[in-house]
């Protein structure tokens, strides 16, 4: 498959990529509600797109990745209810909204970073953008697809459905959709139970508060999204990514709002990551199995064994493909971590076997092979099972059990480097951190002394040395012309 | 001196500091243009006001530290001429302006990080405020002081002087500052030769522009200060803070700003950080000594003998007072590394010597004379002055040739940890991040080695530790009950 095939949630079936302006892609995708501290479901979400984001660019794509932050306008009921967000978690806080934002902005810039994750090209906030949200309002006012109440403004799902296909990304009929809404209570402005607000009047107490044509107040949770993909990718673009929870609310209205205002279908191909779960069922905080991902990090939940390490984590999701359910578990999550640890052994073993006679055609097709498990939707977990099935040869080749030709080392070598570091995104500088200039010349230190020992018959020394690094996070191994050692 | 007194520069005197709505403290600090590496005079302005913002939390008080991001509007002349820098660089770069937003933010935010500066409380940016200047500007107008020209709109300071005292922050007479400036070109759109842009007509080819009452256009670069300091401290607020070049149009500009919108003083305390030298001479790029912080934490820089630790360039910065000119050279460089390293020697042998009989009542005043230093305007050189007149004692009593009394050893312990670590914001961590578990282990197998072989006479094998770890960059110090290391 030399092709690169995406499924497109629009049309429910894997699509041949071809992007509007080669080889520029335009990609955009939901960012966090920033609010409080960012959960492992978004973090799946921002991983696997760090995935696309990475093989897009692997495969000599030009692409401005867009990837916004939710700062304002998110309510705690997605069908416009409650208190905004910022607003209730502040007075909880005693802080300002913006103090909110600030330091769930960088919580999550710090969990994405040890996650290694890319940067996106673009990370815009909603209250970047209020001139451009109310601008787009106005034009979809203008075009007969909104109507205003007492300050605010909905949008008017029954009006829109007379032209276009509302409910085209979940492939449901209006009525359907429409059957499955709760009716408006008597107080409510909405005239049909499907419209959404674009702009929200204030109330006294709103602590987040704009001006507008309307008089004072916020933009609604959609229109900012839809706004910021037009501004930096414009009315038309290659990939919109997000969640499968956003589908059929957020980015079903997405859509609605793009088309009002622009008549074009907005995204080319709607991409969505699927639910995790702990242990079988759906991580909840009401049923306690919500941990978050520093939590992950350091093992200090209830639920979890021992420390994960980050890049243990990202390996772990990586090893599901994005539109599976992704169930995390402690057993899980100890296979994933020695499975890496089984990788990056034998990408250090490859620097150090010698080349054989023996030639393996197989090793030949590692390159196919790779691509085209990622070119079948992003398959990461047929990708992972490619490296591993060499894993054995080379182990043999290191334990001088087989031959590896000069030309299959070099392929093996370039390989598992590109895939690993470049497509894969695992950086071993992170699982190995204490890989310094200190602790490289104290273990050559050690190692030294311990060979001297051995070839002196001084083995309680050589095993006193074994145990005490063992003991200190360091594995020690044996090979026919010397040791190597390792940070566990 | 039991109160804190600060240098304002609009009296010119050293005031005592009462804040307007104690314990709570307003402080807003101009931050970077997002257009290309933060330079090392910005880093020593934001340095300096981590130093006061530690210090002021360390003295109790509850404090919003706002630090904004120029986005947008700074045009690449101080009064209002040639280009804006953002779409100069996105072009130069062939990047969309945000792009080169994101880019030099997230590089700004890891030289902040490694510099161990705290994150600001908010970090508001000019695109993200254009409805509030948009307001600001509309009651400007209002109020008589702007006028509007050809789509822009413009600040009118003879109008402004005929009421308010214009050069105050500078202390400079109307007609002094009037004399400075060059006279307006036949085509110039503005009535008066101080007058400034509040808001800037777009031309076709701006790449950013926002609507406005008088058309597309983009907000002068002093408008962004007033409106967002006005939003997150209000109309008046306890200190402001930048570099000293802000001094005569940014902030005088501030000022006119304000007083026009509110007619209150905005701001009770203006502190200004110097400039920075090298080697006697003005840091340029023109004069080839404009080394980035990079440059110098990489030591990559022709004028740079070797690389130098963000801590050592962190506390080399507080070793001069923020209102003194700060001289980079390799030498002072190297005697701050030196210097801090003693610090931490000193710090380290505290948690080692035991309490002796002798009790050192200059000791009892320890506390209150780093107090008085840094009360006295945050005299950080003076504070570092007063810890390192007790390390020789430090050290004598480590090596046997002193006694300190329990009471003395407490105090020193409690006092260095306090100032070292919260208000210098100095991290052993970061000089020390070999300081691994691994390392640890490993040199304690080492030691213990070497402690033997000593014992067993073997010197070639001690001295052979000891000379390969120094060439790994550690150093062995052996004292009367065994050996210590460190990470040089």
């Amino acid at each position: 498959m030399s092709q690169l095939y995406i499924y497109n949630t629009l049309s429910r079936t894997k699509e041949v990529f071809a992007p509007i302006n080669p080889p520029f892609v335009g990609m955009y995708v939901c960012g966090p509600t920033v609010y409080n501290d960012v959960h492992l479901g978004n973090c799946r979400t921002f991983v696997s797109f760090d995935l696309i984001y990475r093989y897009l660019l692997f495969s000599g794509y030009k692409v401005r990745y867009v990837r916004n932050i939710t700062d304002a306008g998110h309510l705690e009921g997605d069908r416009d209810e409650g208190d905004d967000k910022f607003t209730k978690r502040a007075r909880l806080e005693q802080l300002e909204p913006m103090e909110i934002v600030q330091k769930y902005t960088l919580g999550f810039h710090d969990v994405m970073k040890v996650l290694n994750t890319l940067p996106p090209s673009i990370e815009p906030t909603a209250t970047g953008h209020i001139c451009e949200q109310l601008e787009m309002i106005k034009t979809i006012l203008e075009a007969g697809y909104a109507y205003i109440v007492n300050g605010s403004v909905y949008f008017d799902v029954e009006r829109f459905s007379s032209v276009f296909d509302y409910g085209a990304l979940t492939n449901r009929k209006r009525e359907e959709l429409f059957e499955n809404t709760r009716e408006l209570h008597g107080q409510d402005e909405k005239r049909g139970r499907l419209d959404f607000a674009l702009w929200i009047k204030a109330k006294p107490e709103t602590l987040m508060q704009w001006p507008s044509p309307w008089g004072w107040g916020f933009p609604g949770w959609h229109i900012e999204c839809s706004a910021m993909s037009k501004k930096y990718l414009g009315e038309t673009f290659d990939i919109h990514g997000g969640g499968m929870d956003l589908q059929a609310t957020h980015h079903t209205n997405e859509i609605a709002q793009s088309k009002a205002c622009c008549k074009d279908e907005p995204v080319k191909y709607w991409m969505h990551t699927n639910m995790l779960t702990v242990n079988g069922t759906r991580m909840s905080k009401s049923a306690g199995n919500g941990f978050l991902p520093q939590e992950l990090f350091s093992g200090t939940h209830a639920l979890l064994e021992k420390a994960y390490h980050p890049m243990t984590v990202r390996f772990f999701m990586l090893q599901t493909h994005y539109r599976s359910t992704l169930d995390f578990s402690n057993d899980a999550l100890q296979a994933s971590e020695k499975g890496l640890q089984r990788l990056w052994n034998a990408v250090n073993a490859l620097s150090k076997i010698k080349p054989g006679k023996q030639h393996h055609n197989s090793i030949d097709q590692l390159d196919t092979m790779c691509k085209a498990a990622m070119n079948d939707d992003f398959n990461s977990p047929v990708l992972i099972a490619t490296l591993f099935e060499h894993t054995a040869l080379i182990n043999a080749a290191a334990e001088g059990k087989a031959e590896l030709s000069q030309d299959n080392l070099n392929t093996l070598k370039h390989v598992y480097n590109q895939y690993m570091v470049e497509v894969l995104g695992l950086t071993p500088q992170a699982l190995k951190t204490e890989y310094s200039r200190a602790l490289q010349s104290a273990m050559n230190l050690l190692l030294q002394i311990r060979t001297d020992a051995k070839t002196q018959r001084h083995f309680e020394l050589s095993d006193h040395i074994r145990k005490n690094l063992e003991a200190g996070g360091i594995r020690i191994q044996d090979h026919k012309d010397g040791s190597t050692w390792d940070v566990m």
